[in-house]
């Protein structure tokens, strides 16, 4: 998906909303444990509910390794599911020489489709670049994220800058707003607003929202743009928001819908 | 598998010769491609051939997934394969928040039975010692890699060290000498002098030698230690040292033996 598209699907919707993926058998409802492909099956309700809401979804790579190659197919299966309609993330968080990047890009944008995936930047510019060749396919790249290991070395500071900074700097070489987005933790709100005063018009991937302590408000204050230039996501606050009693389906659409009528304010 | 028992290994045969399983069908013999799974029959080949010379057998995880979840299925039988004799490091490159780190534990330490696994350390402490929660398994945390890239963040340098030594610093406060090893190129010579200096103890994960240009000799002479406390990797030069014509066999295996006869100079 392109820039312009993603941007016109946002509008429309008047959501910058990103549903995460992480599909955790311990803890959907016992009748999913029951289906074939229980991963999958829970997926399908979970994106049923949430795609009026939604403009992306993201699900993370570890939660279907986690199961070996049936949970790759039930990755392949959820993502075949999701659809051209929405942007679609594999939050992956690879990266390694230029040789074997290229691989991984071949994994995420040929074999499974996905529109984006998340890249690290420890080795970089040869480790980022293969992703960057593939026409209307992103890197979206870590910058400052959510967690609380973020301490401990993103914010290294040398004469040009935290290490986080120069991240960002040096990537503008390799990437455009076209093909490069970063992820920026909702949890750092007074970073999120010197991020976007350092590339106002990049997309950011922000997760944290939820779970971690973010909020909606405060992430599109401090970096909220014309063209929205924000995804921002959510994981266990909707698609275990439903619990396992009775009426599980209705909480879990409620939870999207809810952080969905906190972002319409944004669009006029 | 633990210290003693890969120290023990390395002295039996007088190798700490790792052989890389990055296994692109693009490049073997083209009868493979003939069988029902060419990856794990090509892998299969490889192990026989080189078994009585590696200590160590690193598949990297992209050349996989770029199959999918089939290619997913060809490591899951690799790995088997290869057995209990030889130390298996899932060449990932993962790291993720913690909770999600977890998931990687899990699908490389419990699914797939891996010893080890690479770990990027952007994401800090908590996306790190899930792995270290594992009993007689191994994170091996990039310090200072072999590629071209290396040179963009891993060199910057505050009040407190370069970014690699403050890797290296940090990660001592999480792990020990027998849960964690770090990856270091042979294209940086010099380097690994300085890294033994800081940590004499523990083990390197030293790719780059062969097609990347490091050579035994200067790896050895930096950083081999009483217990050895190397595992010096070859891929290229070893899995696509037969080419396609006549005799490929025997070119693989001697590959691997002509490491194997350096190794065995440094040991008395």
């Amino acid at each position: 998906m392109n820039r312009k598209t993603l941007i016109a699907n946002i509008k429309e919707k008047k959501s910058f909303l990103c549903v995460g993926l992480d599909t955790d058998l311990e803890k959907v409802p016992p009748k999913f444990l029951e289906a074939d492909d229980p991963i999958f099956e829970f997926n399908k309700m979970v994106i049923d509910l949430t795609k009026d809401h939604a403009v992306a979804y993201k699900p993370n790579t570890a939660f279907y390794e986690a199961y070996g190659a049936s949970g790759w197919n039930s990755l392949e299966k959820t993502i075949d599911y999701i659809g051209n309609d929405h942007f679609i993330i594999a939050d992956a968080k690879r990266g390694d020489i230029g040789n074997t990047s290229g691989r991984y890009a071949r994994a995420f944008f040929h074999t499974l489709q996905a529109d984006s995936v998340t890249v690290a930047p420890y080795m970089g510019i040869d480790s980022v670049s293969p992703f960057l060749a593939f026409e209307n396919k992103w890197v979206i790249l870590l910058a400052l994220t959510s967690n609380s290991g973020s301490q401990d070395f993103q914010l290294l500071k040398d004469e040009d800058g935290l290490l986080f900074e120069q991240v960002i700097k040096k990537s503008q070489e390799w990437g455009s707003i076209d093909n490069l987005m970063y992820v920026v933790g909702a949890t750092h709100p007074e970073q999120l607003k010197h991020i976007r005063s350092l590339i106002p018009d990049h997309f950011l991937l922000v997760p944290g929202v939820g779970a971690q302590g973010g909020t909606i408000q405060e992430v599109a204050d401090a970096a909220f743009t014309k063209d929205c230039g924000l995804l921002v996501n959510s994981t266990r606050g909707i698609i275990y928001a439903g619990g396992n009693g009775e009426g599980y389906q209705e909480r879990i659409k409620n939870a999207a819908a809810e952080l969905h009528n906190q972002m319409k304010t944004y669009f006029t």
